[in-house]
């Protein structure tokens, strides 16, 4: 059993109040990787110098990270293990680590995934991971009962922010889209993973640039946390991206390129002026989701 | 340009036709992999060489080996080396690599999952990859223009074999089910992707179980190769496994446990012992499916 008020909602929701709804989505570019840290064209223990950087300067302002694991897995197997260093390294921080994998499959391999995700080691041991609900909703299953056993959380692809979630997501059934059946299956898993704060370990992900989609789902699954991709570089205002958080609360918002690059900072000449512009940089989206929450 | 003759549907169809249409998953199960190889509960060395052993069997009547990706993950990063390395070592035999990953992500994020599956190094170079098509074509096309440009292949999820696939696959959309609506958005690709032999790199996952499904599929997709999982462990006869495979060809069918683990290998008290066993159960799958060929 996991103790009350400790499981993955529970602490996102409490960091979420306390500091923001930001979640800061770990994206390494080697290209647009100051070379302060190195050339991380060539040399992958930039990435990691880099993203350590980042942790310190995002722990005052964001609710969690999101490490985007199809952006480490190029570097081969050292890039995972970079990832998986990094995401510890956050947890030591006390940031709560969502692991972007939007893993599915079925039966035993669907375990694998959720021990490889949601550990033990010695794979990764993060806090919640994101999933693909095609499969269907025994493919998810072990997911789910990861979460419950080790008070993670999962996240499940439901409306997510691409031009192309059309092409599937909003097909109609029956007058309904397909993205809203989705969200009706969820239900069960929905209050199953309930944590002691009201809010779900079970998690939506939810596209800001899809704000009308955003409230219709709220209504299908008022407990899910939500995890709004789509902010900033996607698009989407804070305004848009809040749709979903009724008064700034149940879940969070990533931001990936607008918190890792933003243009001020790659002119930086030295790591205090690199910190400075990034610090501010994170402020300044923090600032502007608790703005948007108060009026959503 | 990739020479003619020399795409992974052309190498693909070659062995299908004169080996058989056998696909043979490789599913690391610590529990049930021989005490001949070491524990592989413990080390995860016993997990390579049992692989690199079951390659030079599989050889002699497989089409193509599958790794299954989530089964490796739990591992950690020395999981994927692993994999990396039973990958490389199979395509020394000739053995063409289909990549059981079932990734799907946006934008540049894709882009990083297809470099990570197809190459080039440092990740995995193999020769096709599964994907999902839930959040949409842009999504998918990161992998068409890796295969395209590398002359591989990317098998998407159509149909899958498993009970939960009617959550949402089977959902009816003006009278014609999900999976027939991804099918159909996969045409163009299908075209694109067209090899020499006629058939082309891009794949349908289509399950085993669901032998109707694969008639109406073929109608849809007259071109793609279909990659059927849910043969022999999972409930499908040789006869339904190959229902989208008129005359036997224009896809494989995967077998995994039935190949890997079959009862009379798991006594064998001696390496010559389990190689005859192994060596027996895969020239049994392999013949079971070029008769049920000839009938379909």
């Amino acid at each position: 059993m996991i103790p009350a008020g400790q499981t993955f909602a529970d602490r996102l929701c409490e960091r979420a109040a306390r500091f923001s709804p930001l979640c800061v989505g770990l994206d390494p570019f080697p290209d647009r990787i100051p070379a302060l840290f190195g050339d991380a064209r060539t040399d992958p223990g930039a990435i990691e110098r880099f993203f350590l950087e980042m942790l310190a300067l995002a722990a005052p302002h964001a609710a969690c990270v999101k490490p985007q694991l199809g952006l480490f897995e190029p570097f081969g197997p050292e890039g995972t293990a970079i990832a998986m260093r990094i995401a510890a390294a956050a947890q030591s921080l006390g940031l709560p680590v969502i692991l972007d994998a939007k893993r599915g499959d079925i039966g035993t391999t669907a375990e694998g995934y959720a021990a490889a995700s949601l550990g033990p080691a010695p794979g990764f041991d993060a806090d919640a991971v994101t999933v693909n609900p095609y499969m269907g909703l025994d493919t998810l299953e072990p997911f789910f009962a990861a979460a419950q056993a080790r008070g993670k959380g999962v996240a499940v692809l439901v409306r997510t922010s691409n031009p192309g979630a059309r092409d599937l997501q909003d097909l109609l059934i029956e007058g309904r889209p397909v993205y809203a059946h989705v969200a009706e299956l969820l239900v069960p898993a929905q209050q199953r993973l309930i944590a002691a704060c009201g809010w779900s370990n079970l998690l939506a992900v939810v596209g800001a640039t899809a704000p009308h989609e955003a409230r219709q789902l709220r209504a299908i699954l008022p407990t899910a946390l939500f995890l709004v991709p789509g902010y900033g570089a996607q698009g989407a205002t804070a305004k848009e991206a809040m749709a979903g958080l009724p008064r700034g609360a149940g879940g969070v918002v990533n931001a990936s390129r607008a918190a890792l690059y933003p243009a001020a900072a790659a002119d930086a000449r030295s790591l205090p002026a690199w910190r400075a512009e990034i610090s501010a940089a994170i402020a300044g989206l923090a600032q502007e989701l608790r703005v948007a929450g108060m009026d959503a």
